[in-house]
């Protein structure tokens, strides 16, 4: 089961770790985190650097592909060579996943044209110009195993689902108990249709 | 707003990036990864390879300390150096903060002495032996500014709590939202209470 996480200067922390610590523990996971090379890339807000474990070259297929989000994944929308490695790995997955903004990454890959799929509340507009409709959904399967999940928090939902898909129930449920995933946040305000206004204005004066 | 993360390998990913997700967006947020050299740091699964931003000993003080869990923590319960560099910095800090066994790391350094705590729920038994009364609950606060969570994913939650400590409540759920941390985990195994007899069995078996 090898699990492949493109990673990229301003990429967001959380898009890729959240899921990443649900599918290592599937039965015979292999993570690859690959980038153009194998210098160290650091994430959005500056303050995590990561080693990748592969250049994109090297990495040919994968069982999954899970693509993180962030300022980077939009700033790499007219990478072609990023995008020709997404094409080609997509060819060999079994699921093709993203994570926030990764999915304007599939979208500009050619990969959701035609298709249902979600993103960050903020880039539905965006994703909506590579011919996906957009969806408030928190996970979206799609066929050709496709699976697109919403803001950054969202790809642990997804990767439970996907932990199921591959391993089965109960094994899913034993990997949610071993991250002790039993969410309790003290405000209900993780959602457009749940913020109130005074949040919204908060982030939007960041 | 000083935000210091101890590192060292076999720590657990996602015990340290779900709080600094959320935390490095404090008004005027510094994060600090620290270790005891910067060579990098590889976590629990062997997969995820980090380089930390500075030594301990360049590291005097911190608004907000966050000590991760892992195996890499219960190795590290004799680490003299490590406890007393812990100590140090809880001196100057208004929050020291625990995901998961992290809280070992603070009992070790004799911090729980007589408080109530949490940890991740297969660590109760060892939280105890630092003088600590172990409770269920996801988020746990005491005086002194010591809060320490539950398994892994539960940082989310109580980094959501910090940021309302440290921002106020409108700041702390314009993150959520940010975050788009609107949990929807489709099962519902995330605590021991919940779990299935077969997915704690499944757990106990890998």
């Amino acid at each position: 089961m090898r699990i492949v996480v493109p990673v990229f200067d301003g990429f967001t922390s959380l898009d890729a770790i959240g899921p990443y610590e649900l599918l290592r523990m599937l039965p015979g996971a292999e993570v690859v985190f690959a980038a153009r090379s194998t210098a160290p890339v650091t994430d959005d807000a500056g303050w995590l650097t990561v080693i990748p474990s592969a250049t994109l070259d090297a990495t040919a297929s994968a069982d999954v592909l899970l693509v993180p989000g962030g300022p980077g994944a939009s700033r790499n929308l007219g990478n072609e060579a990023l995008l020709e490695w997404i094409r080609r790995i997509h060819a060999t997955t079994r699921w093709t996943t993203s994570v926030c903004t990764g999915s304007l990454l599939l979208g500009a890959a050619g990969l959701l044209d035609g298709l249902t799929a979600t993103t960050h509340w903020s880039a539905a507009g965006k994703l909506a110009s590579f011919g996906a409709t957009y969806t408030e959904q928190r996970v979206v399967e799609q066929p050709g195993g496709i699976i697109t999940s919403a803001g950054v928090s969202s790809g642990i939902d997804m990767a439970l689902r996907l932990a199921e898909l591959a391993a089965g129930r109960v094994a899913a449920e034993a990997f949610q108990l071993a991250i002790e995933y039993d969410p309790q946040p003290p405000f209900d305000s993780g959602a457009l249709s749940k913020a109130s206004q005074e949040a919204k204005d908060y982030l939007a004066a960041r």
